[in-house]
């Protein structure tokens, strides 16, 4: 069996993997490989913290996503040699001020009754066990089960294990024979034939022809990535993640001495990065961590994440030949191990080993029925990133 | 006669192109021409704005420069067949509060008493004639003398018109043969030998060896570019510089459509992206220019300006074949054309067509008698850009 993978981001990658390690043959095609949403995520895999009203589909995926994440880690790395930066330190959510707070304990009933493991603390203990807080921070959430892991080292890895099944190209259009999907077909004309397809393409599902229209939205964010100067060295040990003036942000920690710091979300069709955005990030992380300012700016990404109308993935079949695999929203680093599962599961024929309540009703793209959305249109993307020359003095 | 010219920014290009000019042979070395303080400067060509207390030396370099800009910029883009991106628009420096409009009105005195055109206007007349300027903008000097040009325009045709010229390569020593220079050596080795050697490596004149310790100080700064979104260009007509809780900040605007936001001052010796520095920048242009929020970042550079001990250039000869041409701090862009005619003539041991009081003595390297102060670090350069790849849809 012979499967064709358009879409080198992590979903496209990890199912491109799991299906190698079933022993299907496979090919992934992708003209930037793992420079679309994956380049940009910070990686935290939090299926407490990402909890919110109106999502209650997604808490169990989240859930069954985490549990795997262990085990999708250990093989991975041993796979590929690579160190992917991952975690397991707790999570803060803090409150900016006392309005936050109120929103958070409110949260925090939520994540209780979905069964998460959540306490809320006093800020005064919050700073003893993570000093750079600021002084204002009046609470925060502990989640011990919230972890991250580094995307960009992820998808090195995968794109390492897969370095010969790996096409860089572009995919024009899906070649149908009677109804079903027997291949693609490349911006210069070549054709490759497959037994499946499966389209992992992002917020770019919609721009491949012969794609049924999915109800996707491009759902732009900046993110900042910056260095801690040696004087300062750990900053933070654990994920800060919190609500300022009712606007989520967070900083991610690495273990190699980086912080991701995000993240704004613009449905305004603009692929730029926001100068506003920027400020907002800037400005907002300043009041949980003031000595972010104190940090080096070393790269800011900006990127669509692809969201779906019900921010749950659409993952599901489309004809005999071809498997849809996308609209993991802001949660496709933490997804990647059930939806890869459940897209190779699907791609492959065989019983899905997990789905929410018992069958793929949830996650299938069949749930949006006849609906039509426009797509969005196709957008470049940006990553600011620090060029460092070699030296400039002659 | 030939004359090597180390370091490839504003100052050696010129001063090697006015050179070429009067039949000299020349040959520029730097490892990355262009790519220094001249890639991060704005190109205020602002002899009245830069006038600021206890510079008064600075006044008639500045000024004489400033009157020949408009040849300098007319013979360059004739020679290259280059546009330079020239604005004579005026400029405005806007008081972002009160207090600032009082200091602005200390400034206007001292302006006007060293003989410049300004005048202060009612922040009302200035959102009248730049209809982007905040409410908050309180009054504004006009100054019309004081106008722009893209330095990166300028050092690219610099370095079109010097191209067979040009050497890519790193100078370690000065040659030095009985008490005179007489070429350099490379990092690689190779030995080139000129007449005269001229040293304009901004501040890095330090890192090379044979050239007495000249007391210049690395002035970290961060500089943004942004790109104006089409729906609202274009968003300025004028430069505008402003004071904002005293902190100066700048927007200049280019007949492009590109802004240049700048420009902080560091001299922490951190030649990283400072968080808190691109903090401040967009937080004070929001100040007078809140639409500068709703344009994206397209670049941030931060550099090394070579500052001297009274911020005056540093431009003389250390031997009988060598000439140190440096220190022009932030007025490199401004000073280009006086600063090169006084190191040309200085290196073909003509007659200085003009100097302040009548001789070179305010440029002079003597002027700082036996000081050796201690020369900063080498460091390396970050320069911010947004990476456009070609798309993102396989």
């Amino acid at each position: 069996m012979h499967v064709i993978v358009v879409g080198a981001g992590i979903i496209g990658l990890s199912t491109a993997w799991k299906l190698r390690r079933r022993g299907v043959s496979v090919t992934v095609v992708d003209p930037n490989p793992a420079m679309g949403a994956s380049h940009a995520a910070a990686g935290m895999l939090a299926p407490a913290a990402e909890v919110v009203w109106g999502q209650s589909p997604l808490y169990p995926l989240m859930r069954a996503s985490a549990d795997l994440y262990p085990d999708f880690a250990a093989d991975l790395a041993a796979a590929s040699g690579h160190d992917l930066g991952y975690s397991r330190a707790e999570t803060f959510v803090c409150a900016g001020d006392r309005a936050d707070l109120a929103s958070l304990r409110e949260l925090v009933d939520l994540q209780r009754s979905s069964g998460f493991d959540v306490s809320l603390i006093a800020g005064s203990r919050a700073r003893d066990l993570e000093p750079s807080l600021a002084p204002g921070v009046c609470g925060a959430v502990t989640i011990p089960g919230d972890h991250s892991i580094d995307p960009r080292r992820v998808t090195a890895a995968l794109l390492a294990v897969l370095r010969d099944d790996t096409v860089r190209a572009r995919v024009n259009t899906l070649i149908n024979a009677a109804g079903r999907t027997v291949g693609v077909e490349l911006e210069d004309g070549t054709r490759l034939t497959a037994d499946q397809v499966i389209v992992a393409a992002g917020s770019s599902c919609n721009d491949i022809s012969g794609v049924p229209r999915l109800p996707l939205r491009q759902v732009w964010g900046e993110v900042i990535r910056l260095r801690v100067p040696e004087a300062l060295t750990p900053l933070l040990t654990r994920t800060i993640r919190g609500l300022v003036n009712a606007r989520p942000v967070y900083i991610v920690p690495r273990p190699d001495g980086e912080l991701v710091l995000g993240a704004t979300s613009r449905e305004d069709g603009r692929s730029g990065t926001n100068a506003g955005g920027v400020h907002q990030l800037l400005r907002d992380a300043e009041r949980l961590v003031p000595a972010i300012l104190d940090c080096d700016i070393t790269d800011i990404t900006t990127r669509a994440r692809p969201g779906s109308p019900d921010d749950v993935p659409i993952i599901g079949r489309i004809d005999p030949g071809c498997v849809v695999s996308t609209g993991f929203f802001r949660h496709g680093i933490l997804l990647a191990p059930l939806g890869s599962d459940l897209t190779a599961d699907l791609a492959t024929g065989g019983d899905t080993a997990w789905a929410p309540s018992g069958s793929l009703a949830a996650v299938g793209p069949e749930r949006f029925g006849s609906q039509n959305l426009p797509s969005n249109a196709p957008a470049t993307q940006h990553t600011v990133l620090i060029q460092q020359p070699a030296g400039s003095h002659p």
